[in-house]
């Protein structure tokens, strides 16, 4: 069980950025996101895919995100560009373990590098949480969760010009 | 040379996400990001991070986007959920030529499908662009573009806990 906690979300400043971060965690493996700031648009956009596009995936909101934190039983990573090199850092979890992938905006309280287990760098450059995310799934997963394949009521072919997209629903 | 063709940007709107794509372009290994639509905040904010964290790398303004993508001499890449499987279209791709990558937002014309040398897929469901780039260029670069060391006033020294950054200005 992989579960996504995006903190420091700002409602309105950061509605589409975390709506990528909890898309980003669907599609690239996560069972949950979890959101430490309540923003009904958020979670609407978000449902919205899980509804359409399937799931399973839940989308929470934990405002009381120290204790959740703290009180998490398994193994924490904290995305961060100080931290270790991903390609270092996922060979020391143990897959056996409920994982926690905790997310942060500009600011994180320095206890987070503290209470978390393992401090992980998607390369040491400025870049985005949203693409960190990414990339640690992908490493995590080892590249197979592009391969997944959700139940939904559309799905795309994919193809090598324009767009094709199957409605699932009311097929025999 | 890989550039990265930014389309679609809605100044106000985009700015978060279009500074996203832009960071990640820079930090997993692309040469110059384009923007289709000036936004000065934009173009600031990245070029904050270029004289402080290192280039080389270029941020410039297309507004005819259209004579540039076709104008483009190289292999044109069009990141979208309807496409190919990146893992397939990477072995395509000539290294020996320049690489443009047209990263879009909601909607894209339909002629940038018939354009571009090759529509890739990261995954077949909805996300994120900024994802999409990070895994596109990961994939490129089989990893290696995290390892890239970039020039520039500071730089972080990678730790299990904390945050260190080191000053390179002034020296010895």
């Amino acid at each position: 069980m992989i579960t996504v906690l995006r903190y420091g979300h700002r409602p309105g400043r950061d509605k589409r950025v975390t709506t990528h971060c909890g898309l980003v965690a669907r599609a690239f493996g996560a069972d949950r996101f979890v959101l430490t700031t309540r923003d009904e648009s958020v979670l609407r956009s978000l449902q919205d895919i899980v509804d359409r596009w399937g799931g399973p995936f839940e989308v929470a909101v934990e405002e009381n995100w120290r204790q959740y934190l703290r009180g998490f039983r398994g193994t924490r990573v904290h995305l961060t560009m100080y931290g270790i090199p991903v390609d270092e850092a996922v060979k020391r979890i143990d897959p056996s373990q409920d994982l926690l992938v905790f997310v942060g905006a500009e600011k994180v309280p320095p206890e987070v590098y503290d209470v978390c287990e393992l401090n992980v760098a998607v390369g040491n450059q400025p870049h985005s949480e949203i693409a960190a995310l990414a990339i640690f799934l992908d490493r995590l997963f080892g590249g197979r969760e592009l391969e997944r394949e959700f139940r939904g009521k559309v799905r795309v072919e994919p193809m090598e010009r324009g767009k094709k997209l199957i409605n699932l629903e009311g097929s025999p």
